[in-house]
């Protein structure tokens, strides 16, 4: 028997495309025979019976919306185990047979809590640190690194005018990649990530120095949130190099924005997926992405594996680079 | 022993992401010890030997504009056994000993009679359309998408405000890849490409009629360049339904503006990988993604391959978009 | 004696920066003490009885959005004598004692006899043509004039690569301003605009040459709609200089898109003004910028100004464009 | 007689739109007759003779450039009279007999002393403060507010969907003006700037919490730099309210990138003027906006004005932000 009535909620951090897995889900619910709930606040909602049900245009025109419409919020109440038991109880009540959660590993954890007290579970990767093992691409990232290329090109026009030398971070605490996609797309003349030590010498100073022996003049470090330090780091390079340094801090505006076209296709690709398999009974899986391609792995076994850095690519960019 | 000299070019339409790759290919030859010549205008180039030696800053500040810097052109001399020769005959004049071409289908041809005239060619897929066989992605789509989409959403403000439809022609000749992810990243109530026919009734008119009778009063028609006659269909739609309709091509404007993270990233390891087989003394190669992975393939092999369309995704789109 | 209940429509086209002065006008209100309906689709809204009573939170979220919230619509209906008594007998009716309209010419006409039927009228100018006599601008006008500036630029890449000349159709059917800012900022070689005759061969075909012997390779021509004839021109320009030239109509594209700074900062002030005109028992009666700073004058005489095109400025336009 | 040979530099911060300006001196003077020659990195290629002569395609394709063409820096060694005289005396052995100088208040005190020691100069406002008492508008302002404007709609999304409140510094050192801009156009609950004094309780937690009444769940508070303390500030309003408070400071990617379609126009005006007075043999003047148009004032009066604060703007933008 298939499940009939199904909720959908994001958990998190917010990131831009999760709209449109939240409209996959519904639309692909609904068109699919099933009753779609919407929760806010993520788990909260849960705890909270915040749920409402939706039709097909409760979804309209968010499509292209950053940020969640279901909004999010931690939850410390559900993270204990009476809190997903209340929440199992509250599902079981208001009927709701399955949950699609949207959000990144601490989210995909309350999911795998939920599915043991009995209401399975479909993880969708929401996050836009990349951060999540089982999966080679998580709902977000492409938004947040071009806004993050972005905002660096607009810091290149300034930095090339006044031969400086810019020290970006932007974000990313245990994982390198948008430091790592970001540094490529700007340019930068050196990358730093939590993944790859540094050695401030070789890895900076030196690698300035050669350029700038070939005619450059102005240049762009991209440092990853989780090594942090930007302005030690900026004064460090002027001191030693004696061109003039500022450090910058991206912040949270690469949190927002509208979506890229990526985040809303492949949002739209993994919501439909999620949907697709709790109508198929199947719960207890993350909805990946694997060889360029959707599917889905098994939610414990995913929790279990650990992400591998691409050092060949962190090889390739500082190879171009000079 | 290794190539000692090579060239780059970038031919047929120019596409975002394409300097991204030429940078590449010029530091990775460079730093691998050739040197790297940059030919402008494509073939002609070779033809006119508008060729000229480049250094580590001959690429600098290009990764983030559009268009090329090498600048293209379509060269019906070089169409010809003779035009062909006689580049050949230029390339080991000028010593010249392998080619990398930045282009389409059309300029892949090229790459085989050159190479086939004892110039080993490695090609790098870089255009707007997505439409060549041998790669799952081509430098230049996600840019071209992603204005498609920025032009479409400005479209849904004043369509919506109308109560209107929207009938928009994207680029794809021959490819309705562009069209497709577009049309659900916009949420298009109907997308229409030359890989798969279509009913005026059952595919545009009920869609509408169906999703109008749930609430919903503006929509949007995405049509590929290869399917047309937006002007028509626009009437034809208004005709039928009364509701108030426009048609717009985009146009040209799809061309341009700076690259996306993804065509500069892309761009910029196809790029490596290109400079990197010359240097290993491979030719007549295509670097290519497939499954999402930077690999080669034989260039013969590469041009008799057929495209397939991904009509899971079209299903998913018209499912989701209700 | 104050007005107490006023209300806001929008009518005619659409124009980015509305939805700032819906905001401004409700709160304003609101803060003043009177009450404020919003009215769907313009005039139609009136005859419909389409009305609401909004409160602070009514307009939240809306400044940043393109398009009106309001809808627009045209209302043949309501442009006959009985249609504006009926729309004023409604209004008594629902006790609404004043109306802010926000739109261009024709909708300020509709405004006039509204007023003359007995419901004094303040008309705020929303318009993407920035095309009405008695003000120097329109709201709306500022999003389209960057967003027709993005996509030349856009243009540019694919007309530089190519050495191409790009001949490119603006709004502006009545009005060359926004040619005229447009090809300032894109750096047309020429611009031709309904106010200002233009010779072919001196305008267009000298200038291009000129600018060629000076070692320019690469054109844009910017059109208003309403000097139009593009695809020709195109063709004309290609057949007398032997440069391959396109055509590209830009169209409705420019009417949409989140409004830029001015236009919400304007539409904000304009918005206040109006609201504050009727609180203080002014009706009919135009806010209008005038030397930089945001007045009102008298509908009617409003109606009768005529507009001046700066051809000092487009001298200046032509003077830099070599 | 009139000048000959005119000189034109960048001083002081970059400022999108001062390429404009350039590319409009340049074009102009060359066209009146004149030479003109480039000087690279403010007042300090007067003193290193980094000075070359500019033909009408030396400033092509670089209208829609961020930062400038012609570099900036600081100049101690010009700050003192002896570097006075000596660029005056270099000046003279170049020829140059005026000279543009775009730039912001320190930059017209150097233009000042040069002009006193015998090289008459313009200036133009270039600085996306608008910080300049003379002139309504300096080239740069609009550019940096559209891109405050962009991201801090992307930080309202993330705000929005957690319900949060966040406190975000724009630039603006002793001018409030990005701050009042940018605070109206994104519907900011307060605006902080260094010429009103707050009042924490009053301006801040009561505004928020009337409008939280209302229904509001996320607050946006603009800061000017010159007011600062954004970090601790969120922690006081986190402290009162209970709302989760963050901090953003935009930082220098406000200086950069592609102008906007009023600083583009702007600076050509300003560009086409100053190279116009010096031509007819003025010196010593600021080019300014002045109700809405482009004159000019002398330069000794223009840095001894003082500027005024729009408070009744000020007061308008709180209005309406509840």
């Amino acid at each position: 028997m298939n499940t009939k009535t199904i909720a959908v909620l994001t958990s998190g951090g917010d990131a831009p495309g999760m709209n449109a897995a939240v409209r996959a889900v519904t639309r692909t619910g609904i068109s699919s025979g099933m009753r779609v709930m919407g929760v806010r606040r993520g788990y909260n909602g849960l705890l909270n019976r915040d749920v409402f049900e939706m039709n097909l245009r409760s979804v309209s025109d968010i499509i292209n919306d950053g940020g969640t419409a279901l909004f999010t919020a931690r939850s410390p109440e559900f993270n204990t185990p009476e809190g997903v038991k209340e929440a199992a109880d509250n599902c079981r009540d208001m009927g709701i047979e399955g949950v699609v959660v949207i959000g990144g590993d601490g989210s995909f954890r309350g999911a795998r809590d939920l599915t043991k007290a009995g209401i399975p579970c479909v993880c969708v990767p929401g996050t836009i640190d990349n951060d999540i093992a089982s999966t080679e691409y998580t709902i977000g990232f492409d938004t947040a690194m071009n806004t993050a290329v972005e905002m660096v090109d607009r810091l290149r026009d300034t930095t090339e005018s006044h031969d400086r030398c810019s020290v970006v971070e932007v974000m990313g605490r245990r994982c390198g990649d948008l430091a790592l996609q970001t540094g490529i797309a700007v340019g930068a003349t050196s990358i730093l990530v939590p993944e790859v030590p540094f050695d401030f010498q070789r890895d900076i100073i030196d690698r300035m120095m050669f350029t700038q022996k070939t005619g450059k003049k102005h240049f762009i470090i991209v440092v990853a949130e989780g090594v942090g330090g930007v302005d030690k780091l900026a004064k460090d390079i002027e001191a030693k190099t004696g061109i003039e340094t500022r450090a910058t801090v991206l912040g949270h505006v690469q949190r927002g924005g509208s979506p890229t076209l990526r985040d809303r296709v492949v949002g739209t690709v993994m919501g439909y997926y999620a949907a697709d398999l709790l109508y198929r009974g199947k719960g207890n899986r993350v909805v990946v992405m694997h060889d360029g391609k959707i599917t889905d792995v098994d939610l414990n076994e995913a929790l279990n594996m650990t992400r591998t850095f691409d050092k060949q690519l962190y090889d390739i960019a500082h190879r171009v680079s000079i």
